[in-house]
Order: structure tokens, then C-alpha cells, then sequence
């Protein structure tokens, strides 16, 4: 298998981290999205969609989303599950992941790409190229707010998003809360839940990677 | 289990056409979102997110998102499976459902939200009320077109967006193409594979519920 990472983007650190908690290892080449890699005919014959992550699988599969890497890494070696093994389990995690991905990673990227000098012509990821759209960025730091607060309303009597386990969900939601620093944006002190599971998923060696 | 619907929106009509696939029959109720129903008391008393699909599962799991439902329902009713049996079907097909959700499903409804004076401060589902931003609708359109190119690419030499089965990847694109119609957007027919892959499905009868 072949992983395409990005140290610093969130999206590859999701598959990043995914792949460090099941103890896999996977050959990985680095491509700089600050140095506009993604765009270079190199990798756009990788992925025409110029996105990271990509997994190059051992059936010669081309997997370019986060949510096809974590169900292919989980079914194809099932030990250390991460997305559930019942269907109440598998049903509650892809459900945390999907609602942190458009209720938390959504609007740090659109605040994110919508005020960066840096970003500007490149308001979205792909081959196509978008202005920015300033209201987007003001409205992305007051839905990630309200982000935070559904995640502590979530974590009440709870280790992780979905119970007594670290999941999938966990990675997708954590990824994106510490991607807020970029936007100057952190759970406030007083969301007592949801600051204890950030700092317990802080301290997981794969986070660190 | 008990299903929550609403007969006019892409979201539910999603999960709609996967039980119906499935053959499933599960009870049904309407939530009209027309007359903002998703808003009242009893509504956020069993979804505070205010949005549908809705699944309760005889677990007594509320499931709040397609990806979720979807995913309980395949694994706890194997029969007929819509996401796959080997990692490598199971990846392709969760790939192209996220992918026909941001690349498709996002820019439909950021033009109709955005534009639709029905909507007006009603920019984005949920709880919250959220301001709409004329450019958003803009980029919406030209997005679709976009879209509409990438599932064309996809399907040469295909019956189905991931080989010759029909699945949740195929309910997702399709849906979302469907509902293009509300922002006046239809695939061009100089796109042959994209159209004839439309009219297969648009002729299943789960597509006409």
C-alpha cells in the first residue's frame, strides 16, 4: 500500500492517525499543499481531484476520501476495530464522524480558506479554482462555536463520542477542534466534558504523530 | 424502528429509497419542513439537530444522518447489501457516496438555500438561523456543472458509479442529481454515461416513492 499525507493539513491527519491506531504501517510520501503540490501533474495523475489523503491499496484501489480509507482499513484488518463492530456501534460512529465533518470541519475550512491572504483564488480544495467569500468566514467561527458546544452536550458521562471506546469518531472530531487553532478558535474552558476528551485524545501517541 | 420522513427533501429521500432497496417496510412519519416542522417541540424532542432523516432503531438509537442509518441498516440486514461485502467494494462505495456529497449535494443546496426567498435566514438546517450569501448560490451552479463532468469521467464502461451493482453510492448521486431540478441544473446530454446512468435509475420503483 502507498498513503499520500500532508503534515499539515487536518484531512490527511485523519488517516494519518487512523492508520497509527491500528497499528499499521504504510510506506508514505509527503505532498507540500503550501508548495501547491496537490496541483503538479505528478499527483494529478494520483488523484485528478488533487485532494489528500490517497491510499493506494493492494487490490490497486485509488481511495481518495477519509471515510473510504477508515472502512477499508477497518474491514481489511479487523483487529483494534475502530468503527464498531456491532450495527447499533458501526451506526453511531459513521453517524459522530459525518456530524463533526459537516458541523466542525466544514466551517473551520470555510473560515479558513475564505480570509487566508495566502488562500486567496483558492477558497476550495479540488483542481478548480474559487474566490474567496468573506461571509463564509465570519459565519464558519460562529457555527464552530456552536460546534463545541453540541461535542460537550455529547460528551456528558461519556470517554469518547460514542461511549467507552476511542473510534473513528473521535478522530474525525478531534482532528478539527485542534485545526480551529488556525482560526484562533478552542473549546472554551467552561465545556468541562468536552475540554477533558480533547486533552485525554491530546495525550494518544497518535496525535502526536 | 420508526422512520421519519419528509416526502420534498434530498436528505430523507435518500434513506427512503435505501429501505426501500433494502425491502424493508418501517414505520413512517412526515415531517414537513415546508411548514417547518422540524423546528416544533415534539420535532427537537427527538432530534435537537432539527433536521431529517431520522431512524429510531429497535436499539433505541436515534440515527441523524444518512451515513448512519444507511450503515446500520446494511450490516443488521445483510441481505441484498447496498454498501458492499469485500473492504474493497466497501470502500469504493462509501468514496463515492462522500464524494457526491460534497462535490454534489453541497453545491445544490447552498444554491437553493441561498437564493430561495423561502429561505431567507434560513441558510443552512439546523437549529440555528443563518443568513443567505448571494454567492454562495453563484458558485453553487457552477459547481454542479462540475459535478455532473466528474460522475461522467466515473461512469465510463459502468452500469453503477463503482461497477456493475447498483448502490448507496448510486442513492446519493442520484438524489442530489435529481434535485438539481430545483436550481434549474440537469446533466447535459452530450454526457452521455452520466445520462444514461440517470434514466436506469430514475426508472427503479424505489425511485419513484
Amino acid at each position: 500500500m502507498l498513503f499520500y499525507d500532508c503534515a499539515t493539513a487536518p484531512s490527511p491527519r485523519r488517516a494519518r492517525m487512523f492508520i497509527a491506531e491500528k497499528g499499521l504501517e504504510i510506506e508514505t510520501r509527503q505532498v507540500s499543499i503550501a508548495d501547491r503540490e496537490q496541483l503538479s501533474d505528478a499527483f494529478l495523475a494520483v488523484n485528478p481531484r488533487a485532494t489528500v489523503p490517497v491510499l493506494i491499496t493492494d487490490e490497486g484501489d485509488t481511495l481518495t476520501e477519509n471515510s473510504a480509507i477508515s472502512t477499508y482499513l477497518d474491514a481489511r484488518f479487523p483487529d483494534k476495530p475502530l468503527m464498531g463492530t456491532t450495527p447499533s456501534e458501526k451506526a453511531q460512529i459513521m453517524m459522530w464522524s459525518s456530524i463533526a465533518e459537516a458541523q466542525g470541519g466544514m466551517p473551520v475550512a470555510e473560515t479558513l480558506r475564505n480570509s487566508n491572504p495566502a488562500m486567496k483564488g483558492r477558497a476550495l480544495p479540488g483542481p478548480a479554482n474559487f474566490e474567496q467569500i468573506p461571509e463564509l468566514a465570519t459565519r464558519g467561527v460562529a457555527r464552530v462555536k456552536l460546534f463545541f458546544e453540541l461535542l460537550d452536550g455529547q460528551l456528558q458521562g461519556k470517554q469518547f463520542l460514542t461511549g467507552d471506546s476511542f473510534t473513528y469518531a473521535d478522530i474525525t472530531a478531534f482532528v478539527f477542534v485542534d485545526f480551529a487553532r488556525v482560526i484562533k478558535q478552542r473549546i472554551p474552558e467552561e465545556l468541562a466534558a468536552a475540554t477533558d476528551w480533547y486533552t485525554r485524545i491530546k495525550a494518544r501517541p497518535s496525535a502526536a504523530l
